[in-house]
């Protein structure tokens, strides 16, 4: 397997575009993303678990009930969510894109990405959308990338290449975060496309297994998203032999999957709202994987933590307490924690006490951009890993006055 | 009922101090508080649930096994936690406590707060105890109560009298937080006095059920504390007639300390670390109470909506958002949501759907130091209150680098 360009346009038969239509006040961001395959796709998706969802997870999912799809519209800028006409616009959406590509509407994906509760004006939109199809290419994913960004620094886009059944196949996705990023059994939106053949009922198999090992395990601020959303669509213009059950083809396609998400998921915890460092905690010794996840989840929050990792203080006792109030069981006296970077590895407590380290060293780790927190629970075998961003200045300013 | 001064020593027979004794670096903060009754009371207490515990907090629990105490000795500036030799430091604390006021090691209730998994000097404690306790007075709640801070910016105390059979009586109680407080079945540092004279059965049974509404429904950023606890000592000095039993005696003595816990909560919440605003979440209309106070805490919770208040920024939705991921059961086309405060109150939300509003007003109500945010479930008659803050950049600049 081998790391490629051109994220949602790497696998064959897809084409994407991203534009500025004016939802957005400044004109130099993007605001409205297509991507469509040549041919129907399988389509597989998972939702937010928030009870408050957009509209457009409520089209999409309807569209989606026959496990096809074809391509994907999303917008920035606004959620359309809680609005009293946000199922009609969203179905406007899908009919006007569904026109420019000749489709019918059932097989348009529909996404949005923004304020919360304030009206999303269609207009921009239907004007957008003639110049938006017209300029689809097999080039596009970064404009697409671009289209979907919110409060994102950077666009985030990944693809992988490998081999099933003697056929070069791919994968590649594209993703937004940044904030609002606490996914539970759902997550931010990702588009993920491949030319693997394989049928819906496998992918979303795939998908939402691989799900609860990547984006459920992200979190930015502990907000759950209204609007979160992954989709995957697969195509099959690899020509790989069907892929229909358990087999080693779908084994391998899950690990494909995986190094794409797993990607995306970095890329998203790294590019937290006013994040300057990504975080990664890394759980093992663990009785059950159940604890692992909530032992690393749990310390990934803590808003203590994350101020502390802003400063580069090795303040662990912020990873015991989070540990303690997990809510899973852990034996204490047994906990190990160690921080490691690109600058080196240093242990700061055992068997749940601190232990003597050099606090120059410690700093010297902690000022690098990404950061493992390693913790050993000493009481078993399982692991899990998480990820999350440090607290900073600037997340308060994005979201202290976000919607001007 | 009526607000009186006095703090701790509001109650007949309590005398206060607090000092400077060194294991803060910074000698105009006081370290060291004590706090005691003249004759033994009936104690009660609540603890933190993190499974990470202080060492004072395993110290007191078996020391209040009798359901007795006399006296209190909290240290701040350290958290005596994650240290080997913590239960024999704590101890040691006891043992100098009791031996300066002549009573036994289990009469005193130990508590330490402050950096967590740093080993805690014993020296400046035994050096500063004499001092302390020549100290103890009748005026030295003040002192306590700034013996007891660490990030808090003003001292939290209050105090009430009412009358139990005739006889005046008194509650008062001081409280520290202000950083790492989520409590979940136990809180931050409280001790309460009171010259009421109860059963310790009684006064447990008073403080366990008050909380789940007070100190259980404060969250400044979602961390529960390794430390937290509640202490309520009850010396029956006034001479009512000892409360034994679920009379009217002990509904007007749980009103009382009712009163006290929701002044501690305001205050509590309204220094929360970095703070400029205390919010209050008053839900009401909820099915039942757990969905009512569900509600209340996700919404105070969220980052998201905390950033917003700090900009006075009217941003609704994360409101809508945070009901949505409470895990309550709830109809979300029932909602509604306002916004008061000194200046006015402005309705943003109705039957989940967002209506229109002045931002002017808005801005104006937001911009006080004290808001309400008042949620309307339309699906009952159960209401919940949770108290919280702001998120601002000075508690990212606090956690940032607490430890030094």
């Amino acid at each position: 397997m081998k790391l490629i360009e051109g994220g949602v346009c790497a696998a064959k038969g897809f084409k994407a575009n991203g534009i500025h239509c004016g939802i957005r006040k400044n004109r130099n961001k993007k605001d409205l993303a297509l991507i469509v395959s040549d041919t129907p796709a399988a389509a597989a998706a998972v939702y937010t678990t928030n009870l408050v969802k957009g509209a457009p997870l409520l089209v999409t999912k309807a569209h989606l009930a026959d496990g096809t799809a074809q391509a994907i519209l999303c917008n920035s800028g606004n959620a359309n969510t809680c609005n009293a006409d946000g199922i009609e616009i969203a179905e406007t959406m899908s009919r006007l894109a569904a026109d420019a590509l000749g489709l019918a509407p059932e097989a348009m994906v529909i996404a949005s990405t923004g304020v919360i509760g304030q009206p999303l004006p269609i207009a921009p939109i239907a004007e957008g959308l003639p110049a938006l199809a017209a300029g689809l290419n097999a080039n596009g994913s970064d404009n697409a990338a671009e289209g979907i960004m919110t409060t994102d620094t950077v666009k985030k886009q990944v693809a992988v290449e490998f081999t099933l059944g003697g056929q070069i196949c791919r994968i590649g996705g594209i993703a937004k975060g940044s904030g609002m990023i606490h996914p539970n059994m759902a997550t931010m939106l990702v588009f993920i496309t491949t030319d693997v053949a394989i049928s819906s009922a496998m992918l979303q198999k795939a998908l939402s297994t691989d799900i609860a090992n990547t984006f459920n395990m992200v979190s930015v601020d502990g907000d759950t998203s209204t609007n979160d959303m992954v989709t995957v669509l697969a195509n099959g213009a690899a020509g790989n032999p069907l892929i229909t059950e358990e087999n080693t083809d779908f084994a391998c396609f899950m690990k494909a999957l995986n190094t794409v998400t797993v990607q995306l998921c970095r890329m998203i915890a790294g590019d937290g709202e006013g994040a300057t460092r990504l975080l990664e905690c890394r759980v093992s010794g663990a009785a059950d994987e159940a604890t692992a996840k909530a032992v690393a989840k749990s310390v990934i929050c803590s808003s203590l933590l994350k101020a502390a990792m802003f400063g580069a203080d090795a303040n662990w006792g912020r990873v015991l307490c989070a540990i303690g109030y997990s809510g899973a069981a852990v034996d204490v006296e047994q906990v190990g924690v160690s921080f490691r970077s690109a600058a080196g590895t240093i242990a700061v407590c055992k068997n749940g006490a601190g232990i003597p380290f050099s606090e120059e060293d410690a700093k010297r780790i902690l000022l690098e951009k990404e950061i493992e927190i390693l913790i050993t629970l000493g009481n078993g075998t399982a692991a899990a890993t998480a990820w999350g961003c440090d607290l900073t200045y600037d997340y308060v300013k994005i979201n202290g006055d976000y919607r001007t």
